[in-house]
C-alpha cells in the first residue's frame, strides 16, 4: 500500500483531516492544528546547515497553516539527534527567527536522542473562514503565490557545494500574509510541499473538478531553465500557495494565474495548444539529487 | 552539556516554555500546546504492540495536559517508520482509542519514512485557570493521584515475555479529569514522566520551595516489592500527576497525600524520622530493563 493509500484511509477514518491543517471549531472561530516530520536523510542534503534546519522545520508547518487562510499563534519544535549540543544552539536560533518572521513565537519543545537527527514542528493558528482544497468551482482561476523551483534548485546548489546561496533558497518564508488576504476569495487552497502536479490532483479529488494548466505560464525560478518545467512540476517542496478564486475577485497581491478549473476531472497540461495529461506523481525519480538526499521528495505531508 | 541544562536555555530563551505545555493566550482564556517524540529503540520495549504504540504517543501529550488542569481539544500524531503499512492500523486504532478515551479526537498527522520507527504527538488543550510549576507554598501538601511503578513494572513484564499485561501497564490513561478538577485549587502540578525525584526537583526550582516526602506513604503499584522504592522513585514515566494544595482545600478524588512543602529548598526523603536527600536524577542506572530498550527512560520531556 502506498503513503497515498495509507493518507487517504487516515483522512477516511479522522474526519477533521485532509486538509493542510485539522480544523477544530473553537469559540465562534476555528483553531488550526498540524504537525510535520523532517530527519536528516530525507529532507536535509549534506551542506544545510543547523540554522536552516531549524528555520525550515518550523516554515513548513507554518505553510501549511498559510494554506488555510490562517494567522499562526505559536509552534513547538521537537528535537531529536545522536548528540544534542552539537544542532542545538542553530537550530533554535533558526526555528525562532522563523516564528518571529511570519509573526508568531517558538513556545515550546521537547528534546530527545536518537541516531537519526530529526526535528518535528507542530503549529497551531487561527482563522475565522479556513479556506478548505474543497471549494473550487468551475470557471475559477487557477494561480500560484510566486514560482516554482526552489527546492529543486536548492539541491543542485547543494550538490555543487554552493552552500551559502543554497541554505538561502532553503529558508522560506512561509506565504502568512498572501494566505490571510485570500481568506473568504480564494475557494480552495494548498500549500505545494508536495509537487504541483500532486497537489492538482488533489484539490481535484478535494472539489471534484478538473483543472487545465498553461505550460507558458508557470513561473520558474532563476537559473532554472525552461527546458526543465516538467521535472520541476513533479518534484515538489517549492512552498508557494497553489489556489483557486473566481475571475477578477483578488486583493492586490503576488498572484500568478496559470490556468482554470474546469468541469471534467482531468488535469492537462496546454503547450501551445498540446494537451498533456499530468500524472499524480509526487517527485521525478530523474531529477537531480544529491545522493545523500535522494529521498527528499518522497516525504508526505498532512493526511 | 547535559538534555537539562539544554531544557533550561530553552526556558531562557522560550519565555512561554518551561511547564508541560505552551500556553497561549487567547480569547480570555489560554490554549494549551505541547509536543512529544517517542521512538522505538527508546520508549517502546520488543513485544509492544503497534496499537499499544500508538495509545501511548497520544496518552502522553494528553498527560502535559492533565498537567495544567487542562481540556484537550484535539491531537494530530505523526508517524515515521521503515514500511508504514505494517504499524499503521494498530497505531491508528490505539490513538484514536486513546484520543476518544479523553474526551477528545485525533484530527490530524503526518507520514514519513524513516529508519526506525517514530511516534510524535501534539496536543492542543484550553484552560481557563492553568495550573503551572510554580506556584507550590510552605505549608502546602503533597499529592500523587496513584501508585508509582507503572512502567517500571512493565519493563520487567516485557522481558520476562509477559506481553499482554506488559502492554496493558503501558496503556496508561491520562489523568484528564484528575487535572481538571484541581483547576484554581492545586497550587503547582506537574505530570511524572521524568522520575518523581526529577519531578520534585523540577517544582522545587520553579516555585522556590523545598520538599518533605514520607517514603512510607508512597504508594507502589501492587507487584512492585516496598524494597524497590528508591529504584522507582528514580525510574520515571509513572504518569500520575504531582501536585501540591493548601491542606483541606481538595474536592472529593483519588489524592494520595505524600508529604509537605518546607521553605527550605531541600528535597528530602524522610523513613521513620531518618532524612536521607532526594537527587536531581531521573532514571536508575542499576534499574530492570530490557537490554533493548535501555535508553527508556533517558527521554526527557517538555523544555
Amino acid at each position: 500500500m502506498s503513503e497515498w493509500e495509507l493518507l487517504s484511509r487516515i483522512a477516511a477514518a479522522v474526519p477533521k483531516a485532509g486538509d493542510d491543517c485539522a480544523v477544530i471549531p473553537f469559540h465562534n472561530t476555528y483553531l488550526l492544528l498540524t504537525i510535520d516530520v523532517l530527519h536528516r536523510s530525507a529532507d536535509f542534503p549534506q551542506g544545510t546547515d543547523h540554522y536552516t534546519m531549524g528555520w525550515r522545520a518550523v516554515a513548513v508547518t507554518l505553510s501549511d497553516i498559510a494554506a488555510m487562510g490562517g494567522t499562526p499563534l505559536g509552534v513547538v519544535l521537537a528535537l531529536s539527534a545522536p548528540d544534542l549540543d552539537e544542532p542545538f544552539a542553530g537550530v533554535l536560533q533558526g526555528s525562532e527567527d522563523c516564528a518571529r518572521a511570519a509573526g508568531c513565537e517558538l513556545v515550546g519543545g521537547d528534546l530527545d536522542v536518537s541516531s537519526e537527527l530529526f526535528l518535528i514542528s507542530s503549529g497551531l493558528g487561527v482563522a475565522e473562514r479556513p479556506v478548505l482544497r474543497s471549494g473550487a468551482r468551475p470557471g475559477d482561476r487557477l494561480y500560484l503565490t510566486g514560482p516554482l523551483g526552489r527546492t529543486y534548485l536548492a539541491l543542485k546548489l547543494f550538490a555543487q557545494g554552493k552552500l551559502p546561496s543554497a541554505n538561502e533558497l532553503f529558508r522560506f518564508s512561509p506565504r502568512i500574509a498572501a494566505g490571510l488576504s485570500l481568506q473568504g476569495i480564494a475557494t480552495s487552497m494548498i500549500d505545494l510541499s508536495d509537487s504541483l502536479a500532486h497537489s492538482l490532483h488533489i484539490l481535484s479529488r478535494a472539489s471534484g473538478v478538473g483543472f487545465r494548466v498553461e505550460a507558458e505560464r508557470i513561473p520558474l525560478l532563476e537559473g532554472i531553465p525552461r527546458e526543465e518545467l516538467e521535472d520541476v512540476l513533479y518534484f515538489g517542496e517549492d512552498y508557494e500557495l497553489l489556489f483557486t478564486a473566481p475571475p477578477g475577485t483578488l486583493p492586490p497581491g503576488p498572484w500568478i494565474e496559470i490556468g482554470e478549473v474546469t468541469p471534467e476531472r482531468g488535469i492537462w497540461l496546454n503547450r501551445r495548444g498540446q494537451l498533456k495529461k499530468i500524472a499524480d506523481r509526487g517527485w521525478e525519480h530523474g531529477a537531480p539529487q544529491a545522493s545523500s538526499n535522494r529521498r527528499i521528495s518522497e516525504r508526505r505531508r498532512e493526511p
